[in-house]
C-alpha cells in the first residue's frame, strides 16, 4: 500500500540462509508499507550492486554494499549487537550512511537463562530431574537449604539492557538490586537506558536499583562486593580493564560479607569467560566460598573436554546459548520499524553506531 | 524488656522436632518484647495443661490445648495454611479463641518452582544438564523452538497468594496475565488479597491481570481457555466441583486457540492431582496438543513407579515439594508478629479462621 507522499521503502534482507516461513509473515506484518526483498548470501559476501541500488534499507548480519552502490540507503541495520566484524568495512570507515545495531533485544532470553540457572541451583532441580528418570517419588532427598529470593541482594556488574531485565525479574521475586557501572551515573538522565527497549521489559529509567555504584579501580569494586550480596551477575564487556576482574580476592570478599543464614554467594557470568579468573573460581567453588556459579561463557570456548571446570562443585555450564530464541530476528526488525518511523520524521535513529567512538 | 503498660506476651511454640539454631535467633529477633517457650511434642499430641496456662499465644502445627486451659490465650497460630486436620478439635468447635493460619506465605517458593519448570522446559535445560555431565560443549543441539515469555499469555485458575506471585513474576518477564476465580470479582475491594502478604510480593490490589474471569460452569471455563493462552496454571483448591476440571475437552480447546508461531500450551499444576484428568493429560502430551506440563502434584501420591505419567513426553514431575524453603517457619512467625500488633491495637486479626464458614 504505502502513503503516496512518502518515498517507497525497499528493505533488503541479506542473510546466509532461509528463515522459517512464519518469520517472513511476522516481518511482513510489520511492514505493510514497504517492499521486502530477501537475498541469501554466504556470510560476509558483499551485496551485489543491483540489489544494493534498489534498496533503501539493508538488514544484514555482515554482508554490506560498496559505498558507491549505497546512495539511496537511509540506514543499514545489523542483526548483531556489536559491529566488531565489519568495523574496517568502507561503509563504516568511508561513508556516513547511518548504521544501527540490535542492542537491547538480549534482555529477555538472557535473563530467563539466568533465572533458570539460579532456580535450578537453589531448588535442587537435579534431584527432581534424576528422580523422575528413575520414577522415584522422593521428597526427603531435598533436605534443608532451599531458599527463595525474597530479601536477597542482587549485584549487577554492567547495567545494560540485560542487567536491567535481570533487575526487573529479581525485584518481582522480592529481591533488591544494586547496580555497578564503570562510569558514574549520578543523574536521572545518565541512568536511562539509551538503547532500544523491548516494550514492557527492562528498566528504561534506571529506577530499579536500591543504589548505583561505579568505578574502574579495585577499591570501588571491593566496596560494591562488600554490600552483602547473594548474587553477583557479570554482564559487562570484556576489555583490558575487565579481564580477570573477579578472582580469589573478590570471591573471598563476597563470602566474608554473606548475610547470616543465607547461602553463600552465587556467581553468574553472561559476559565473557576471561572476565573471571577461572582457576580461582574453581577453588572458591571447591571450598564452598561460592555456593555455585552459572556460566554461559568460559575461557576458552569451547571448554576442552578434560577441563576441571566441568566438574567443579555446583557449577552449571552451558555452551554460550543464553541469547537463543525464535524471537531474535523478528525483534531485530522491530528496531528497523522504529528507525523507519524515526527516519521519516527526521528524528535521530536509535541504536545508531557512532563513528569515531567505535560503538 | 516489654512495655510495662502491656500485658506480658508469652509465646508457646509447639512443634514435633527441634528447629536449627538460626531459626530461634530469627524468631527471637522479631519478638524482643515477648517471652518464647519451645516445646517438642509428637504431632497431634495435646499441649499439657501447665504449658498452655502460661502461654498467651500458641504457635503450632497441630498440638492444641484443652479449651479450659486456654483462658489466657489471645490467639492460636497454625504453621499450616489449612486447618483440615484439627477442624473437629474442641478449640475450633467449642471455643471462640481466635485461630489464625499461615495462608499467604506460599507464593515465593511455589512461584519459583513454577518458573523453574517453565524455563527448564522452554530453554531445553535437559540438554545443558546432560551435556555438562559428558563435558560436551554442544550449542547445535538446541535447534529452534526456544521462546521467552515476552508477549505470552498466562491464564491462572485460582487467583490467591500463589497465583498472584506467579502473576507478578510473569509480568516482569513481559507476559500478560488473565485471572480466573469461582465467584465474580467485579469491584476493586473484591479483587484485593485478603490474606497475609509477604512485603514486596504478590498482587495485593489485584491490579495485575489484563482481565478477570469467573464461573463454576463449563461454558465460563471454556471461554477462559479460549483466550489464546500459552500457559495455564492450576492453583485452586480441590473440591467436588474442581475434580477433573481439566480434561480432554479443555486440552483440545487450549491447543485450538494457540497463537500462531507460539509453542503449544503448557500446563502447570500446583494444586492437587485430581483437578486434572491424568489419563487425558497423558494423551494430550503424547499428541503434542500440550507442549508440556509441570506437575508438583499427581493422582495418586506418591505416583506409583510403573505409572505411565512418569514417561509422558515433556512432563516434569516433582514429589509435592514446591512449597519447600528454609524461610517457611520464620515467615509464619511474621504473621504472628503482625497479629500481635493487631491484637494489642484491638484490630481484627489477619488470616483468622471464620468459624461456621469452614475456612
Amino acid at each position: 500500500m504505502g502513503d503516496a507522499s512518502l518515498p517507497k521503502t525497499n528493505i533488503l534482507l541479506a542473510f546466509y540462509k532461509e528463515f522459517p516461513a512464519v518469520f517472513y509473515d511476522q516481518v511482513r506484518s510489520r511492514f505493510s508499507d514497504a517492499e521486502i526483498t530477501s537475498l541469501i548470501l554466504p556470510l560476509g559476501t558483499p551485496i551485489p550492486q543491483e540489489a544494493a541500488r534498489k534498496a533503501t534499507i539493508i538488514v544484514t548480519l555482515g554482508s554490506l554494499p560498496k559505498p558507491e552502490d549505497a546512495k539511496h540507503i537511509k540506514f543499514i541495520h545489523f542483526f548483531s549487537a556489536g559491529l566488531d566484524k565489519v568495523i574496517h568495512n568502507p561503509i563504516l570507515t568511508d561513508s556516513d550512511i547511518p548504521v544501527t545495531t540490535s542492542s537491547g533485544i538480549h534482555g529477555p532470553p538472557i535473563s530467563e537463562w539466568t533465572l533458570l540457572n539460579w532456580l535450578a541451583a537453589s531448588r535442587k532441580f537435579s534431584i527432581t530431574y534424576e528422580d523422575q528418570k528413575k520414577h522415584i517419588w522422593g521428597n526427603e532427598a531435598y533436605g534443608t537449604g532451599i531458599q527463595d529470593h525474597v530479601g536477597k541482594k542482587i549485584g549487577i556488574l554492567g547495567y545494560g539492557s540485560i542487567g536491567r531485565q535481570i533487575a526487573r525479574v529479581s525485584i518481582a521475586l522480592g529481591a533488591t538490586v544494586y547496580a555497578y557501572t564503570a562510569s558514574p551515573k549520578p543523574t536521572p538522565a545518565s541512568r536511562r537506558d539509551q538503547h532500544y527497549i523491548i516494550p514492557g521489559t527492562g528498566d528504561p529509567d534506571g529506577t530499579l536499583p536500591v543504589s548505583w555504584h561505579h568505578g574502574t579501580d579495585k577499591a570501588s569494586l571491593h566496596s560494591f562486593l562488600s554490600l552483602g550480596l547473594d548474587h553477583v551477575v557479570v554482564s559487562l564487556p570484556l576489555t583490558p580493564q575487565t579481564t580477570h576482574l573477579l578472582g580469589a580476592e573478590e570471591f573471598a570478599l563476597l563470602a566474608a560479607n554473606k548475610p547470616q543464614g543465607h547461602r553463600n554467594p552465587y556467581l553468574t557470568n553472561i559476559s565473557r569467560g576471561k572476565v573471571i579468573d577461572q582457576d580461582a573460581l574453581i577453588k572458591s567453588l571447591e571450598s564452598g566460598e561460592l555456593s555455585g556459579a552459572a556460566l554461559d561463557v568460559t575461557d576458552p570456548e569451547p571448554l576442552p573436554k578434560d577441563h576441571p571446570l566441568w566438574d567443579a562443585p555446583n557449577v552449571q555450564i552451558s555452551p554460550h546459548i543464553s541469547p537463543l530464541g525464535d524471537e531474535y530476528f523478528v525483534r531485530s526488525f522491530d528496531i528497523v520499524r522504529e528507525n523507519l518511523e524515526r527516519s521519516r520524521r527526521g528524528d535521530p535513529l536509535i541504536n545508531a553506531y557512532k563513528r569515531g567512538k567505535g560503538y
